[in-house]
């Protein structure tokens, strides 16, 4: 079943005791883009994809994704514990908040995958590995000063 | 600006008058996926980065990207009469909704990268162009019923 | 039809040319807490009403009150051309963030309408009218102190 | 500390362990909506108030709310735990999402604490209490059904 990916689990244990869990490699951000363009553009239905109707559209997913784990408590990395039917479900749910993101981008002329890493490198300026190792309160802290930025 | 990627736009025109605008091709889901992972393992952050920690703190940056597009009503494809400033905060905060869903879908073991693929598949099947094409209409009724699934 | 009130509209007209919209006025927050709780305990929900679960269950709503605006670009004030179906979905969705907001105050101990009272007075103090009226520029600026909150 | 209320619990013990938790009484919604309807006229700043301004807003300030909780792990009922500090500032936020929330509902004309006790009737039709009770089964069933919706 490809949207569990169970087929490709790496060799080195990460930190709950799977070993680090991988996406197939092969897709590009740009793979994703170009065919969900290609999906809206054979329907039509760039008219409706402007930028605060995709921003919606994206909070609309967000929520469905929201209520599969509003009466779960507290979840278990690898949620080992859930039905097959339930993973797909999940799988279904952040592929369409990542459908609407990559589109949002796309409608904005925002280089999603560069930003990202644009970000990536600004967050290990703003948070040094050696400052903020292991404490949560550093952590909390750190993530204080970001709920303000 | 690599945020922004207007050094590489494309020959064929799009819906909205632009070049069809894409996105640097060169980096996967996978390689995001790693880097985030390496980021969080520096920094012994894994142990905050629970599947309902991580759903909640990207809510929280959907928050953040609201509050870029909130006062401003409706934007243009392209978002043409932004700042540099806007645009480059814009694609920071897509930036962090991206990770934020990259680590959930890790830490779910979902390969979000297939998928997202299997998605498109489905809705496809879903949404076929012939019957769907142009109308607002039908577009309405469809996404009504998307709303229920 | 007691979702639309539009049987109490008052004398002033009010910026949007109507006159300003009135909520019925017998109801208090406390009246409305005191109906959810009651309808949680009949059902033994307590149990699943942690604020954590609460809080996912809002952005849920949140979500699905978004589906109703998300391909309708800009709405008019007063939603004059909306169905009586959709105005009567919408007081739905509106009523099911509500539902859940006074739910997750209640279970955090919050006394929501004391709080809200004192946030109104804050603001007033941050954005003093004199200051602030008008001016699109000073409100995106003082908007963006905001995001700074 | 106004925001609290802890000055007003109430006699019966609740499900928590808690007396029940009830708000200070004397608030209705049309009190709340007035106040920040005078609020913005005072500041112009209805021109900004668009509905799909304000739900924006609204998501902006959900964010702010998850944000509080993010890195938390469950989190108890009463947050017993909290510092007064944090108790201000959910109290805070919890305001600032109820406060776009009642705008929202004014500027759509959506009588929103009537359609609130519309549709807590309607929930106890759907939901009764005779049939729902205690099973975290029947629990997710029934809430399945409400996400389909």
């Amino acid at each position: 079943m490809t949207s569990r990916g169970d087929a490709n689990p790496a060799a080195n244990p990460s930190d709950d005791g799977h070993p680090e869990f991988k996406f197939s490699s092969h897709t590009s951000f740009e793979d994703l883009r170009a065919k969900v363009h290609t999906f809206a553009e054979e329907r039509d239905w760039d008219q409706y994809h402007t930028p605060r109707n995709l921003l919606l559209a994206m909070v609309g997913e967000v929520g469905e994704l929201s209520e599969i784990f509003q009466w779960k408590g507290e979840v278990k990395s690898g949620i080992p514990d859930w039905s097959e039917k339930d993973k797909v479900h999940l799988g279904q749910e952040l592929s369409d908040v990542l459908i609407y993101l990559i589109r949002l981008a796309q409608k904005c002329h925002i280089d999603l995958p560069a930003a990202a890493l644009d970000k990536i490198a600004l967050n290990a300026l703003k948070y040094p590995a050696d400052r903020v190792k292991g404490s949560n309160k550093k952590y909390s802290e750190y993530e204080g000063e970001e709920e303000k930025r």
